[in-house]
This record gives structure tokens, C-alpha cells and sequence, in this order.
């Protein structure tokens, strides 16, 4: 691969609370650095591409330590700028079984990321630089001037050719009251620029404000993601749906809409160790597959089974080489390997 | 709620080998201070009750933790004496799968609590500003004195009007020999004393001496509870029946016994990640419930979802508030709330 | 004491690597709650006075987590308010030696507590029932919501009787360019209503703007000191010179301005173990020493060695007894007690 | 017993990753000292056998760790020596669910154990003073100076008429390419030497070379096993089917063949903590049970138990004791045993 | 040396807060098992000696574990008991600089050694394998049964030939009120049995009630310790001076009275890491001195070295070899050994 | 700068006991990577300069940690080969005052970086993309492939006129008996090619065998060390002379020879913290003065700081920033930067 693939986000800090302890039981917490951006050029460094991240940590050492984490994960730190004075951050408080994990934000809004000024980011030369880009809806959330940054990249990527790939991940809490009327237009310029579009039926219902008669969430989604892809002119859109289970384990179902034709992978049951980052995991493997040039049933397996993996990985970015999942897809679980 | 809650009953070390090692692998113990009344206090704090601890703790390093620790669990230590030199204590070895785990008791005999000389408790002056007392039966194992402390508490509240709870909880290691023979004429004290008891048909059948032809846990309990209400003029008897498989997971069904009917809680079956203290958030729930005046069917099913929560947290006291309770109630299980 | 000692003040979560790691080398962080309020409550409470934080946390695990610790330090928490969404946090790098520790702030402009909005603390009410309180010069640095809460406060207090403490704590870094200028007003207006004070020379030099001829540290003081009690009236002015040392070691030489006379402690030097705090831990002592009634002498003993013991425990909260403290003045250092 | 079992074999520090880290994701590492003969003698141990590892260690910090890990184990070491320069190593990182676990090893072949020259061990002292010697198929593949050690301690011991045991334990990764045609020699010696011996059909199969018609794991083992019995004069034959499921539970079939009867235990499905060394667990079980002289069915069964509860505990070496497996055998899942 | 050495003593489970922290500050413990006998035996054992404990432990998780570490500090545990049901334990809080540690103990005189019947131990059995046996002054403050078992080890030994060590170790908090007075017809017992004695000027002048015109510390050594050899016969008295800093170090001045003259070491100072069982490592030195037959100066050069490096070591139990010892007497502090 | 700096070198993986105990007392082991190259290029890093490690590494897990560590230390992987199975680890137990600190290696010989076949390392490509190259002499210990490694790098360099650094590093336990004889030639062989070199007059005596009658060791320095430059044409020569105290402390003296002269830095003593790599923190100083051309003078001051600093920091690589030494060089020990 000659240009690299760019990923536009910001890099949070992860302060989770060690084993299934509440913060009101224990007095540590374990940290890592992540964010959608991040995950996802993460995972596809395990599959042997080169990404940078596009993004602003402040200068003081959690700004450090943040960056040397990225470098660590195989990810370019050459569009990173420094700047600003803090990272969002978040608390995790684990779940157990029938008990839901905890996620508590800090004040990101004041983050370096995103307030970034307007010059921050060379977009024409990221732009030439790079074969793809990856956008997330949470990003889009944030505010103006970071919207605006957006849509800019995005532009300058399209004008050189490049793919635009945008993960819709609508978090409520983040755009509030009336959050999805007020969320509609930014998702509607980001969809008429994205080739590759991460959703679910869910999307299409609140926030683009499509109805449907079909009940289930199946039927529902085998209508509406085709008609999003026909307005919007997406050429792939790709997500899951995921069951929680009592007992630790989710079950997740993967598809594809490519070529007018939705694709499902095989619905996958599995014990869980930690959720997070586990979609970006599967969008991971969408990316890859296309760059790769898979069909779209062999995409959709291999994402599937990338999420799967995920999940049973601590921390949010996933560490599943294209081997590890390849071997998951056609073997019985296995024993320790020695 | 004008008047608070009193429990009266030891405050025991917990030291716990992390994760799932034997005492003969580690070097290392996290403690914490537990007891049957402080979990229950601390479960009613979490609902928004006042609890106040009626115990004693020696005056050196171990009980100043022990104090703090209560106080930051949002309990009273107005009625908490300091005197003694010893704090009882136990190992906790924890089980995985079809291993059970293993508690190993230091000799509490001579603790702080258990050597209370009388005069230790102003039975009269607790009994004024409290509404409820909570005792149970591991503390009526212990000795005379303690004993003696016991029941002039509980007539002091009776007759200042107050409610008594009584937690049967027999622990037959404490009773020794003939623990049952030995036991009775003092659980008959506590019960013609109660307002509301915890037991199940075995108290009933090995303790009080009583006999069925029934076959069947459930059926001997529908037959003996009824019974055990009317020869001792108990308003409320509550329990579980619990069983344990090998996935470390358990099944918990809940009862409770009021105005001649006997109410039982749908079945719960759900993995396990502590299970000490979880038949106190039961009887919390149980409590919670009777004190807001809710139907015996609202009461049985909050506190059996209170204990099943219990279970998926750290540590011997509860920690989920009424909220996260009824959302339990209501919900599937969740995804990671963010 | 029949009325109760308040502090106003924020609660900050110090987030700690633990050992002498960087943030770039480890993965843990150790988490406890403090802030200049709460180190002075904790210190008091150590030494039999009940303290109530007047303050403003989150309604979320974070502010749950923060609200439990302070019940454990036997802060009252009845005048603690819950609302807004955040925690102003602080990360700590350990120093080595040679190496001076770092302290990295998060954006705590958007805390709970800095954003209270007028009507969230009852001055009235609050003034009614202590009988003194604590402000610091960190908590001035903050906002003009914050520097009203506070001027009403001491207002209210002083009009029922009550004592006023001011610690100066000027933070450059809080206050920015021109801080001096800047802080000057809203400092003499702590000044004019202060009782007892915690200062320096540099204080009356760099903040009041107030000059001398005289060379060295202790001279400056001698001279300056005097003059600011005369012309803001204040009753009592303490403080501490330190000089730290290369080999983990600090030396403290704390003084007391009082009836017209500046007496100084026995100079100390020791080993230092965690610094942060420390100086709360002697205005403390100085506080304790009033309360008591002890001579001027006493009292900055008594504050000195309290300070002096505070570096050597973890955590900001000072942890001493008072029967500690006065073992340490009378002793030579001891083995271990056993 | 007043003779001792032996156990020949070499002593591995285990360097595992805390919970279910990677080594790229973790700075920890818990170490222990295990192998296949320390595994069996300490299982031993704790069933009343008193055994001695015939190894070699280096004299330096790791080695003297090793020591006494082995004697807290309860395991002889006067037939211990100390010698060369290195021990074997090998890193551990759990799986979890679908993911399996990974080992990666060190350069053992320099171990001390793998470079013990002519004359370390005297041969017929150790025969003398000993019942029964442990030997297995990891070790036959390292070197031919380990295996010349083996072959003569194997004749030594049945020149004295002890019991020879041999686990095949075939290792694909030490034998490497054309590994099973360079083994079977090897293979065959041990066989011909050995009492009892664990394998499975696919040993048979591949390693000796033998054929069958039949289908099916355990028609395939009903033919071989009698055979290789009936070739090699081998007095009992017995190991495990196993299958590995999803959601972190393993199954185990366990049988034994004895006096022309291949006997099976009930299959047993379990949650799995630890895998390592569980083979070793029901080695343990079947030498045993033929030490007391117990029926095959008892032996099996008791094996089998004792391999299951081994997947529960922390490490390589089993900790059940006799009481704790009998009771296993009898009893439903425990509660926790107080 | 074919006959081993014996020491008679209680084993204690110590459970210290790690790092500074307090047990208010904390939720973990550090678990190790010692005593004054293990410490000493332990020592000996990294000398090269075979030592044995006499001594008792609860057959339970918690006397599992004491053993196992015996075993692997290379001490026999061939005339260990087993029975009664609980071990003596201790928290450690350490100390830092100024502040100093703190021992808090839990109720040892139900420990399953103090409370020991008659018949535990074959005194003459003992005494017939053994070459010396090695007594403290803790054991002798327990009750009259210990006090019973301790003698007539004691006498048994001497009539076998055997060498009797007695450590005075007078602990003012076990002796109580009047305790030197209690306490001196139990010392004087053990001194006319002993042959090698630790002890200092303070126990001839406190317990034993004899007097010196003579000031300073030294002074009166010089003039008590041989008016207490020739008073009980003693053939060796040894021990230490201790002084302590406010920096973290400690002073220790060696001395020895044998064949009428007293000679003292070099005194050290030294940074301490852990003081608890550093008085054992200097007695252990000074008894493995005269069981090589080393002349005196060599024999407290070697047992105040052997002191210091104890101080050195995380635990009780010394830790360093002849060889570690010897390298620090006779070099300057050592880099980094590689 | 326009071109890169490499270092040619084994990555060690460091296995480190964690606080103070030995390898027999504890079970966790804290790991990292580093070596000579590895933390030069580090520290270099943290200057701003951005340096390639030449090393290969197995393609294994630990290899993959290991990267992923150099790419967090800011060391660019492009010349980074991987092959072979095993990586060099070495354990370390830390010391503490008077007791050394111990190294214990494993077998490093079959290490993936020592087992390199000819053809490993494109010694031209490098070459020219480079504009200097540090070597040390640990790595001409190792064996006759890693010297022809290294002669054909340095000779490659030169001939692109880039600079050859090379550090003695003399490990008598790596070159054995006669080592200094056997050590001779090659590093004759390097000192012909270097430009700037790190060497002490000890190894002007007893590696290239040349002689003094000064006595001490800085008269020794100053008649030796002009002496080596002048005979292999060495530009600069750079050092250390250290003391290390017992109480945790150690001594440095810092010299530069240059132009003729030979310079000293003002002697620093300070507590030692970790003192592994503190010699490569040295040497990257110097490194840095000469290519940011600064006075000797500076340039030794500044290295001497950058060591002394390394010493205050957890493991091998040093982490201060030009700034942090800038500002140690000029202020007195600064409090915690808040």
C-alpha cells in the first residue's frame, strides 16, 4: 500500500477501575489511550497497513504519554498536532453479568482536540497524503469548529480521489435533548461524502428520520439500509446487531450492503471480556476487506469475527493479527497454543 | 424518614486472597470490614435510609479502619462503642466453577464485640431514636453476654414501639454439637420478639423442631412458614432458595410470608462474582420495601433482584441503588452505559 | 466543642502513579480525593473537632467515590451540595531526589463546584451553625460565582460571631500574567475579614505589593509580617520557610505572629515521603493550637511537627493524632511500636 | 509408603501475563517454577506420597527461587543438583472464550537440566531408595544426553523392581518436522520399559504408526489402546479425551485400560480458570489410585475429578487434596464453605 | 554437622500494609510467615545448617501456608504439630523518617501454639536428634504451658549433651504490669540452662534487678554482662546497641562477652529497608560463629554484618548467605552485581 | 537534523523484581526493554532527534512487545529485522543501601540478535541514510558474526563520512578469563574507527594493556586518557569516575577530553533511584553537546546532569528532556511543579 489511510478523532484517556470493583470500592485505576480514530488504525496496523492519526494532545505529559502509547500501537504520529491544554478522559467502572458496566466522561469539551483553532490541520497536505480517511459521529457531536475541520478533510480527501469512510455511532448522551433532528443535517453532509458508512437500521429511523413498516429488527434494516444507500449514493454500508446475555456473553450479527445486495455473516455467540472498542474492531475488518478487495461474504465474516475477538481483549483497541482471525473463522476453539 | 435504622451485630475483618488463588499461592490479602448488620445498613443507605451500627471495636490501627470504612459506607457510628483489643476476622479463599470457595474464621471469641461488658450499650437511649433494629442469628451464636446485650435491645425497642427484624441465619460451625438443641429456646426468644423474619423451612424443621410430610423444598416450606407466623406471632418471614452450579452461576427464588399469603419472586438464574453478604441485600430489599409500605409482590421482587445484583459486585455489602435495581427489574441486561 | 469548624472548598481527585514512575512508563493510577478544605477538616477531625466540607460534587460514581472518602476522614458531608457534572482532577508525578515532582491539572474551571450558581449554598444557615471557617487562596483564584460564595460566606460567618481563616496559597500558575495585580483586591478583602492567617513575606512583597530593605527570607519576614497584621487587623499570621534538599529531604521552620510577637519553632529536618498537603496539615495545627487556647509557642510546635509528619504519609490528607504529634515533639525518633 | 516416587524431568519458570493481557499490552509478569514432574510429585503431595525430583538447576537467584518453590511444594530435593547456567523458561498469555492462550518459549536446550553431563546423577543410589519414577515424552525430545539419563535411570529403577510411569506427552513444536518418524525409537524404548502409561490413540497413530478403520475418537482408542498394551507389555494405559468449548468450559472423557478392560470416567463439563498442568492433575489421579490399590473405576473417576478441579486453581500444580476430590466426586457444587 | 539445630517457638502470620500506607489508607496486605525460631532457623538454613521447627499449627488454609513457607525458607518441619485451630498474627504498619512503624497484634494466646497440650511434643526424641536449641523471651511470656514445654525441652537437651541458646527479647506490652518482676524467676530458669545468651544491660538491670553506679550504655554493659555470666554460668553473651535516625537509618554496635572478655564490632550505620527480624539475623551470625568455632572478634564482625544486611531486606526472615556477608565485610558497598 | 542516528544493539528484555525483594521472596516480575542502543537512542530522542535502532528481534510475542516498546520510546523500527526465536532477558533484583543490587542473565548467545546471519543487515543502505552510528562493547563480547556485524557497519559509515561513537561497556563477565587479552584486538579494531568514545582509564591499564605510575584514579585519567586519543586518533573521550555511598547515594564526576583538554564537570552526589542505564543517559549528553556544537565545558555539565537525572528514574532508558536538564543544570531542587 503506497498511501496511508488517516483516521480524524480525538484520542481520549481510559481510566478504568481494575477487575469488576465500582470507583466508590477501589482507590486505582488502570489507563490507556483510545478513541474510535485510534482503535481502528490500530486494528488495521495488525493487518499490516500504515496509519496516522489526525488529532491534538496537549503538550504536558498526559499529552506524552498519550502519544508514545500511539507510536506504541503501530499508529504515525506525523499529522499529530500538540496544543491546548487537556485530554477527555472517562471513568469505566466494569459490569458483571446482569450488572451493566459504568462509563462516566470528563469534561471533553474543553479537550485539545476539540479546541482546535481554525489552521490547525494542513488539510491539502494530509489530503495528498493519504489513500482513505475515517470520520466517526461521536466526533461530529463535539461542536462547530470541529465539525468544520471535518468537513474540510473530508472535502480535500474527496477531491484527491480518496476514500471517505464514516461511522455513524449516534451517542445520545452526547447530543442531547432533541439530539437527533439537531443531529440530522451534520449526518446528512457526512453521508452524501462517505463511500463506506458504518449504521443500523436505528440510524435511518431516528436520525435520518426514514419510517418503515416492517417490525424486527432484521426486516426493518433489510429495508432501509438500501434506501440509504440509494439517497446518500453509498457504495458499502456495514454494521451489526448485538444481543446482551446474562451471563457475560453477547451474541453479534454482522452485515453488509454492497452491490445491491445485503450480505450477513454467520451470527456469532461468545463470552466477553471487554465490550469496548469491540465495534471498531468489526469496522476494522469492513475497511479491510475492501482494501483487500474481498467479496463482500468474506468481508463480512472476517469483520465479524474481528469484533468477536475483540471482545475478548482488555482495553479498546483490538491486537487480532489477520491470522489470528483468519484461523478463528475456520477453527474449532482451540487449546493453549504450545 | 424521621427515626434511623439500628443494627446491632459484630464488624469482622474480610481478608481475601485476590482473584481465585489459595491462601498457599499468594502473599498478598485485600480486606474489608463487613458483618451481617453492617451490610445491611449499608444496602438501606444506599436506599436513602439512616443506619446506625450498635457494636464495639478496639481502639487501635484495625478498628480506626474499621470506623472509617463504615463511615465512608454511609453509616452512623454514633452508637459504636471503642474498648477491647481484638477485631474478629476471617480468610476468604474464593472458588471458581465446580471448586467451592473456603472461609477460614480467626478466633473471634475474644473480639472487641464479644467481650462487651454490660453497661457497654445504652439500650434505653438507642431505643428512643430509632424506628427498627435489625439482629440475626450468627450473633446469637456467640455468647451469653452477647446474648443478654441482644435481647435487652430488642425488648427496649419493642417497647418503644419499635420494629424487629431478625435474620435466622444458622451457622453451624458457630453452634457446635447438638447446635440445634443448643440453639432453640434462644431463637424462640428472637422470634416471639420479631416483627419481620428471615429464615427458611430448614430453621423451621432442625432448629424449632417442627415436622412435615411434605417432600420437596418448596412444598415444606409452604406448609411450615404459615406455621411458624402463627406460633410466634410474626407479621413477615422472607427468604431464598438457593442453588449453585458448576458455571459459577446460581438460581435464587425468593419468597416473603405476610397477611396469610405466601408471595414468591420469579426465579433468578445468574453468574456469580461475589457471594458473601448477598442474603443481606436480600433481607435489605425485603426491609426497603416493608418500610415504604409497597405490596408484598413489589417487596419480594426488589429484593430478589437487590440480592442477585449483590452478587455481581465485590466485597460483602451491597452497592446498587434503588435505582439501578428497578432498572434491573424493568430491563434487559444492558450494554455499557455511556 | 459545641459548634462545628467549616472549610469552602473545591475536592479534587489526585490521580497518582504510583511509585516514582512517569505517566509515560506506567499504566496505574492511584486515586484519592483532598483539596486544601478537606486536608484541613480530615487534620481537625484527627484531632477530635468535627469539620463539615461546604462544597459541590457531581451526581455521578465519581462525585459517589469522592462523598464516601470524606465520610471515611470523618468530614461531615450536611452541607455538601450534588449537582453539575464534573471533578476538577489532578494527575502526580512522584520526584526522585534531585528530580522534582509534576503536577498535571485537568480543566477544573468547569467543576461542580466552580460552576455552583448563586442560591446553591445557604450562607445564613451555614454561618449559624460553626463557629469558624476556612478559606484558601487557591479557591479565590478561581471565579468571580466562586469569589462571591466565598466573600458572603465569610460575611455571614463574621457577622454571627464566627472566626475567619484564610490561607494565602497564591498559585502562580492559577492566576496567570499579572496575577499579582490581579489577585490583589480579592485578597485584601480576605485580609480585612481574616482572623488567622497563613502567610508569608512573599505574600506581602509580591501580592500586597508592600516593599523592604531587608535581605533574606527571615529578615523580610520579620518586617513584613507585623506591618500586614496592622493594616488588615488580623489577630494571628503563621506560615513556614522550607528549603528541600537533594537527598529526599525538606526543612521547615514554621512561625506565629500573635499579641504583637513573631515566635518561631525549632527548625526540623526529615525525610520526606509525600509532600503534597503538608502545609494544610500545619495550618492545622496552628488552627488546633487556637481552638485549644495553647500558648504561641505551643502552637507552632505543635504545627511544625504536625507539618513535619505529614510528609512522611501517602495521600494529601494529613493522618497524625494529636497524641502522635506530641509524642513526636517530646521523643527521639522510635522504633517500631510493638 | 517407605519407599519414594521420583520424578525425572526438568523444573520450568512459568512467566504468565496477570489476567488476560498480552505481552505488548502489560509491564507484569507472575512467575512460577512447574514442569511435568513437578506438577506429578506435588499432586502427590498432596494425596501423602512423599516425592523427589531428580533435576538440575543453576546455582544463581533463579535457581535457589526454584528450590524452594519445589520444597513449599512439598517436594524432596536431595536428589536435586545444581549446575550450569540456565533454567527453562517459557511466557504465558491467557486466552479467554474463543481466544486461545499463548505459550512462547525460551531457549531451554542450554538449561541446566538439558546440559547435565555424564555422571550428574547416580543412577543406582536414586533406584535404591525409591518405589516408583516418573518419566515423559517432553523430556525424551530435547537432547540425546537427556535421554540417555532417562533410559538408564528407567532400567536402574526396574532393575530394583520400581514402577516405571511414562506420559507420552507428544510435543509437535520440540520434535519438529518428520517428528513423530525421529521419535517413535524413542518412543518405543519407554514404552517397553514403562508400567503404566498415559496416551492417547492419536500416540498411537501417529507416533508408533499403527492403523485403524474404525471413526470416532473413542473407537479409534477402543482398538489401539488394548494393542499398544498388548505390543509394548504395558500393565495400565490411561489419559483423556478432551474438547474445548466457547465460553471458557472445557470437557473431559477420562478412561483407563487395566487387565484387558478399558474403563471410563462419567464426562465431566467445566468452567476452566487455569489449562496448564491439568493433564498432570489426572496423572496424579491414576498413579494414585494404583498406589492404594483401588479399582479402575475408583481410579478413573478419582483421576478424572482431580484433572477437572486442577482447571480451577491458579498454575501448573494441582492443590486438591484427596478430601477435597472425594468430596468433588460425591457432593453437588458447593457453596462456599464457612 | 550431623546433629541439627532446633528452635522452639510460636509461628506468626504478619500481615503488613505495603509501601508508607497506613491501614486506614489501604486495601491490601502483604502476607509472610516468621518468628523469632523461623527467623533463626531460616538464617542458619542460608548458612548452610539444617534447622528444625518445634513448634504448632491450625490444620487448616492457614497453617497449609505457614507450612509451605517453612519449608521453603529450607526448614524441617519434622517435629511440627498440627492442631488447635489459630495462628498468632500481626499487622505491620511501616513507618517513614520520623514517623515510626506500628505493630498491632490480634489475640495469639488461643494460637494453636500457646494453647498446645501436654504430650505435643516428644521432648526426648527431640532432644536425642538434635545438637543445640535455640529459646526467646516472647515464648516465655506466653502462659504456664508454653513456659512448661519450653523447660523441659530445655533440660532435656542439656542431658543429652546439647547446647542451649536463650534470646531474652524482654516485650514490655506482653509482660504487663509489674512484668520485670513476673518476669525474673522465668529468666533466671532459662539462664541457668542457657549456654549462649543474647541480651543487654537493660535486662540485667531491669529483670534480673541488679545495679551499676556506671553511666552511659556501654559503661554499664561493660560492667553487668559479666557479673550476669558468672551469676548464671554462662559460657557466651551477646547483642546489640541500636540507634536510630530521623533519616531512615540505624545505628548498631555489636558487642560479645566470652571466655571472660567482652569485644565489640566495628559499629555500622546503614539505610534500613525493614528492622523486623534484624535482631535474629545478629543472633544467628554470633550462634553460626561458635558452631564454625571462629574466634570471637570474627564471630561478632560476622553476626553485626549479618544484623545490618538484614535491615536490607523486605520480611522477617534475613535473607543474606555466609558468602554475601563475608563480600560486605571486607568491601566497599558494592554497583550493581552483573 | 537533516539525517537519522543509529545504534546497533541487543534488546534486552529486563525482568525486574519489583521494590526491593529477591527473586526467592517474590512472584511478580515488572518487564521493559532496553539495551546500550536502545536507551541512547531513547534519550536522544527525548533531545529531539529521531533515531533507528539496527537489532533483530524474534518473530514471536516478546518480539512484538519489544517493538512496540521501541516505537513508545520514540526509536524508529525501519532497520529493526526479525528472526531467530529467542530474545536476551536478564532479572534484576534491586538493592538496597549496603546490599548490591544483583543481575542475573539468561542464555543471550542464542538470542535472535546474537544467531544474525550474515546478510542480516543492509550495512550500505544504512550507511547512507545515517549520519552517525553508536556501538558498544558489550556487543564486540558476544561473538564473532555480531563483530563482523559491527566492523562492517562502522567501516560503512565512515565511508559515507558519517561519525562512529563507540562505548568501551568492559563486562568482565562477558569476555571471561583472560578476558581483557582476548578483549583487545577488537577493540583496538574500534577505537581506530571511532570518533567520539566512552572509555575510563581503566580501560586504557588493563584492556589495551598500557601503564602509569600515578597513583588515584584522576591522575591515572589524565595521563591516559590524551594518551589513547593521540595513538588511535580519537577525537573525543568522554567518562565517568563514581563513588557509591551506603545510604543510597551515589558520586559522579563527568570529564570530557577535547581539542587537547581534558574537562571536568562540577561533581554531583544525589540518591539513587534506579541506576541501570544511567551510563547510556551519560553518554547521550555527550552525543548531544557534539552535535549541537556546544563548548566542551556545556557539553560535560549538561551529560553529567543527564546522568545524574537518569539515576531518579524507573528503568533503563532515560526519559528527561533537554529542558528537565537545562533546568537541573541551572536551579537549585525545585518542589513539585504545580
Amino acid at each position: 500500500m503506497p498511501k496511508k489511510i488517516a483516521a480524524f478523532g480525538e484520542v481520549m484517556m481510559r481510566l478504568q477501575v481494575p477487575g469488576h470493583d465500582l470507583l466508590s470500592q477501589s482507590n486505582m485505576l488502570r489507563y490507556s489511550f483510545s478513541g474510535t480514530g485510534v482503535n481502528m488504525l490500530s486494528a488495521l496496523a495488525n493487518f499490516g497497513h500504515t496509519g496516522c492519526l489526525i488529532s491534538r494532545l496537549p503538550h504536558n505529559p498526559v499529552g506524552d504519554a498519550a502519544a508514545a502509547e500511539l507510536r506504541g500501537l503501530g499508529i504515525s504520529t506525523k499529522f499529530l498536532q500538540r496544543g491546548g491544554d487537556y485530554m477527555g478522559m472517562y471513568f469505566l467502572e466494569n459490569g458483571f453479568g446482569v450488572r451493566p458496566g459504568r462509563v462516566t466522561y470528563t469534561n471533553r469539551l474543553e479537550s485539545s482536540f476539540n479546541t482546535a483553532p481554525e489552521g490547525t490541520y494542513d488539510y491539502g497536505g494530509i489530503a495528498q497524503s493519504i489513500a482513505a480517511i475515517h470520520f466517526c459521529g461521536i466526533t461530529l457531536a463535539m461542536n462547530d469548529a470541529v465539525r468544520s475541520h471535518m468537513k474540510a478533510l473530508a472535502l480535500a480527501v474527496k477531491a484527491q480521489g480518496g476514500l471517505v469512510i464514516f461511522d455513524s455511532n449516534y451517542r445520545a448522551s452526547l447530543w442531547g435533548a432533541e439530539g437527533h433532528t439537531r443531529a440530522k443535517p451534520y449526518y446528512e453532509d457526512m453521508l452524501k461524502l462517505a463511500d463506506i458508512v458504518m449504521m443500523t437500521e436505528k440510524d435511518a429511523l431516528w436520525t435520518l428520520g426514514m419510517s418503515t413498516d416492517k417490525e424486527g429488527r432484521k426486516a426493518q434494516l433489510e429495508e432501509l439500509i438500501p434506501a440509504v444507500a440509494d439517497e446518500y449514493g453509498i457504495k458499502i454500508i456495514a454494521g451489526t446487531h448485538r444481543e446482551i446475555h446474562g451471563d457475560n456473553s453477547h451474541s453479534l450479527l454482522g452485515y453488509i450492503y454492497k452491490d445491491q445486495s445485503l450480505v450477513f455473516a454467520d451470527p456469532l455467540r461468545f463470552s466477553v471480556y471487554d465490550r469496548i472498542g469491540a465495534g471498531d474492531a468489526y469496522a476494522s475488518g469492513i475497511i479491510h476487506g475492501e482494501l483487500e478487495g474481498w467479496p463482500a461474504e468474506q468481508t463480512v465474516r472476517f469483520a465479524a469475527v474481528a469484533g468477536m475477538l475483540a471482545h475478548t481483549i482488555s482495553g479498546d483497541t483490538p491486537k487480532a493479527s489477520e491470522g489470528d482471525i483468519l484461523r478463528a473463522m475456520t477453527e474449532a476453539v482451540g487449546d493453549v497454543e504450545r
